[in-house]
């Protein structure tokens, strides 16, 4: 089983960082290809920056279904491109987002997603809508650029663990779910201080698509999903038609 | 007052009916700029096509409000990528489908919207929802390929009267909308027909873009739709990069 | 095009108000008519006064239809006896609440309403719940009574600040929205104040009417707004009967 | 225990309906006191009736607490001006609608209400909403106009019988409420006849009434039924000012 | 009419508690009948004590409906076992929580529930929004030990007095119910002492059982309480199969 | 791994059926353990069999955890006792409908449960609610007894494939979830015949237990499912206070 782990923005670190969270939980017979988008935002920070980690996103999974891939997961907690990928893909593709909510959801009645600006609260408040936990997780931002997680200097990780405890002590928060792909490495340090559960996404997606994949479940192609009508797309964008895509 | 109405598809003749449509209605001293993308899907069907035709409408709207728009109006059914949009410009972008479902909701309580596609009927579910009316609009597909209402040969007109029939039966629709920007010629003559009142998107955002205008309201900066952040975007999508979206 | 804007409480000073403020934002070839009604309650403070602001406002909106006007404003925030106005008239009716966070809804995500007294938040709760807007917008009131915002000497306006600070600073409010008719003349000197789109319905209202004029809409007959039949009516309101409201 | 029932329209033949059905399941220490509404309408279908059918109704509301009435009813099933009303008293107030609603779910999850009027079928639509019972009970028209029950040469009861069927199959409801006040004498026969709850809103409002009073309950002064403001009312409405009402 | 009080824990001192509150209020007519469990827990406080409350609680609903009981109330806040009890008998079955909201709902539109322990705070959050009441109604815990109520020593109902404080300020509270069976002889104390209507579910459920039986209503067989299918229960629980309860 | 597959009714053969739904899917490092409850009902077909299905099936989760397993399933479609299980275990506990629907979610936007027995549906309904699914899922009755499944004679799986079609054509499913643990045999052999996704329970809910304990997580106890406080448990219930519990 191999499952493509795609990182949409262009920031190669986080992908280490990603890839690292994928192969701690991933199953002995799992490889995981974990790959970073070569065109777009090098971090994907509201909605302007989410709509052009679509293409390079999707050029990945259409590879990666070609080369034989049996699922692949959105690395990113917006969920980017979710539906896109979906129709374009016959395996499964899931979001971090929504696999780290559903991996919650068995465990805790109320929770909290600690993500990070306040320009990605709103988008992840849909999420959690669409998701259907609207009455059960809150979300807050901790203040802190997408990219400072990754800088050692910066203060995000004490802005983190501050908006933690507010989560825990405001929200009545039972768990804690991370809203930021590259807060992965966090998790287990996290679960320790503060003694609660503390999910991270792009772990729970690994296992979400290797029990999609044993479950013999691919994406349904009757409805929403249906697979893209060839036609012709023009431009700087031509490359993208869903033909040249299943060629790729 | 100037208003950019971008057809984010790329066929040119749909993009003719849209401006129409859109003279009809504006104002004496509006000016309507009506632009076909230059690159992307020629019809938009589903949630693949509605990827890539996000790019080309973003430079249409970045160029627009640079030479002096005083409003955009995204004319897809689907409200294609109207929140990167509204991220992008200071103007008020306007979707057909929210500017459809404002003005209904003015007339009548519960009403029908007939679109194109059986792939195109949740997406829109989602916009319904999305808008608060999700109680009030049933969503129906005639089942007709969008370019097919282009096509004086194809049967999609009798089979949209068809489904519109339905929906007066079935559902009780009070009024109903018309599902796509390429049905919009067709409005006053439904209104005789079926005797309803029969909204199209493209005339309701124009007057819905000049009410804004004229009441001075800009896109709000502070939350969702906070402009994007300046950042390096790399690869094929570099000049998409904000800083030079502001350049264009 | 004429546009009746009814201020359903009889206090003229306030139906100024409501005058300048509609003035300011129509088109040129738009005619406003505003009027006070001829009986009911001095303003309206929660449910008892609004039901006694209905027959005049009815009354006005009868005449005004016969007149030929195009379209009517009920220019109070609770949208007072909406529904009856639409049964009862073919042209379109509109309320300012309505009318103030559809403009709202097109160019922010979350915003807060702040109106005058408590007994008042609820229904407007109500009213943002019957719009659809419940997970968007937040009602506040200042605790001012509505007619001392026409009073120089009071402190209404002082309040009305102080409670806009905290929206924004509370709830994150994109954007404000003024929740009554007399604080139409504040819009613009809140707006520099605050910096963030302030928006007032009486305003709002009148663009939306000539918007909906303009795309030849008239209230559908079929269902909810159907034309009330005609009937007796008894006693002192014998005057109210269908068949005598539309001979007035 | 005084309980007042206001039948809001002016059908005095209805009252009698009304009366019956109320004295039938009263406790022996209840008087009954059933009035028919001075002025308005002869029915009430639809919006514009019911805005007509108010003042005639706190008219009476006020007369009765003022007469030592401990609790009153308004016995039309849209429950009309019910919040106007528990403004104005102190004592409890109660609409039939919602009385038929409470007593239904506790003996059936799933219901349909059977009304007259197509018209009438929104109005109850949003009624179910605000009492919490939307994904519980469905709304019904039989397509029979309100006085028509009154009259024994109309089909008015057969067509009740067919949509009470239709419902029993389709809509797989466990229980059947009668959706007008004028159909509570049919209670015990379509008990009978279709082997399934039905239930009579006037009856259930007089149980509820009586245990309000039991359990020494008053409406909530604090928030949206805060006793209305005295002040001026203008005009043929000045009799209805807030302390003239209480002069009564 | 005799009407079974079930303590479905296996305090007695708390079912004398809940004995006295039901003939404070029970018609002269009426019949209370209070037991307490022979079986489970001393106290309900979450959800395995609630598994274990059920069976003894529907072994006194058949006994009580055998010997000729016209409805039961289940007199713990939790609403425990409500729908085997339903399923079980003919009779109307009442929970307390359901009660207390129904008979609220009459009288305030607004209202805040103070319980005892945080761990029964989220079941109860679950029962409002199953009695639709989730915008109306908010759930405190005031931090006490079921079985505290009753010890004169414990600081429990300054404790309860502080929560009621804190929901009046903050919820904007019109009225207050009390979330334990344990509490409903503080209600006329609490009454006095706040000025608001307090409401207290044992009372409210006799009421409404015996509004239920004047009203000629018995729980609804079609559909979802239909009568249990007759069948072997095995091992430690044989003597709990449906046929062995009707005989009981 | 461990994990306790737990049928709560105590039909034997259906057991087996389940136990080899479970092996088909497990990782070869999961030890599955599936029991039959030793107390309680052969089938579980409303409420009544549910609540005497949770002691049992509480037993046979603490005797596991004790004897270190490292998750549990409930393998009733009813997801039966689910909230008690996750207060008194420290490990996972899954329900197999809400893993069903979990597993759907990823891979469709619409889809049916089919059940056995109308009086399944509305607990489903619930469910479907509960998990956030309500605009998602549709639930249907085929009308067949649960132990009938299990008879070679029975019409039951023509039945079952007929409402399948139903769902596939009226409710325009794009996946069919069977809501019977029961039915766990049937999945391939229907989705070979439908083409569309079948998914099952049973297999799905061993995938998400394997997913949790790698994960790391356990259930949050900290609120809703914080473990049984120790107390006294009497009469035939003695054994299951939770100290007793433990101790087993």
């Amino acid at each position: 089983m191999r499952i493509l782990v795609v990182n949409p923005n262009t920031t190669r670190s986080m992908t280490a960082t990603i890839a690292d969270a994928a192969h701690r939980v991933a199953n002995p017979g799992t490889e995981i290809v974990a790959v970073t988008s070569s065109m777009g935002p090098v971090s994907i920070e509201g909605y302007y920056d989410e709509a052009f980690a679509v293409p390079g996103l999707l050029v990945e999974i259409a590879r990666a279904e070609k080369a034989g891939a049996s699922a692949a997961i959105i690395a990113c907690f917006d969920d980017t491109g979710l539906d896109a990928a979906r129709a374009l893909a016959h395996m499964p593709v899931i979001g971090i987002c929504e696999a780290a909510l559903a991996a919650t959801s068995f465990i805790a009645q109320r929770f909290s997603i600690v993500t990070t600006m306040e320009r990605s609260r709103l988008p992840l408040e849909h999420l959690v809508h669409r998701y259907g936990m609207s009455g059960r997780a809150k979300v807050r931002a901790a203040d802190i650029p997408v990219l400072s997680l990754e800088d050692p200097q910066s203060n995000a990780r004490d802005r983190l663990r501050n908006e933690i405890a507010v989560a825990l002590r405001e929200d009545k928060a039972e768990a804690i779910v991370l809203g930021c792909a590259g807060m992965a490495d966090l998790t287990a340090e996290l679960r320790r201080e503060f003694g609660v559960p503390v999910i991270d996404g792009v772990a729970a997606a690994v296992k979400q698509a290797e029990a999609l994949v044993a479950l013999g479940l691919s994406t349904a192609k009757r409805g929403a999903y249906a697979s893209p009508i060839n036609k012709t797309y023009t431009g700087a964008l031509e490359a993208f038609a869903p033909a040249a895509m299943v060629r790729l």
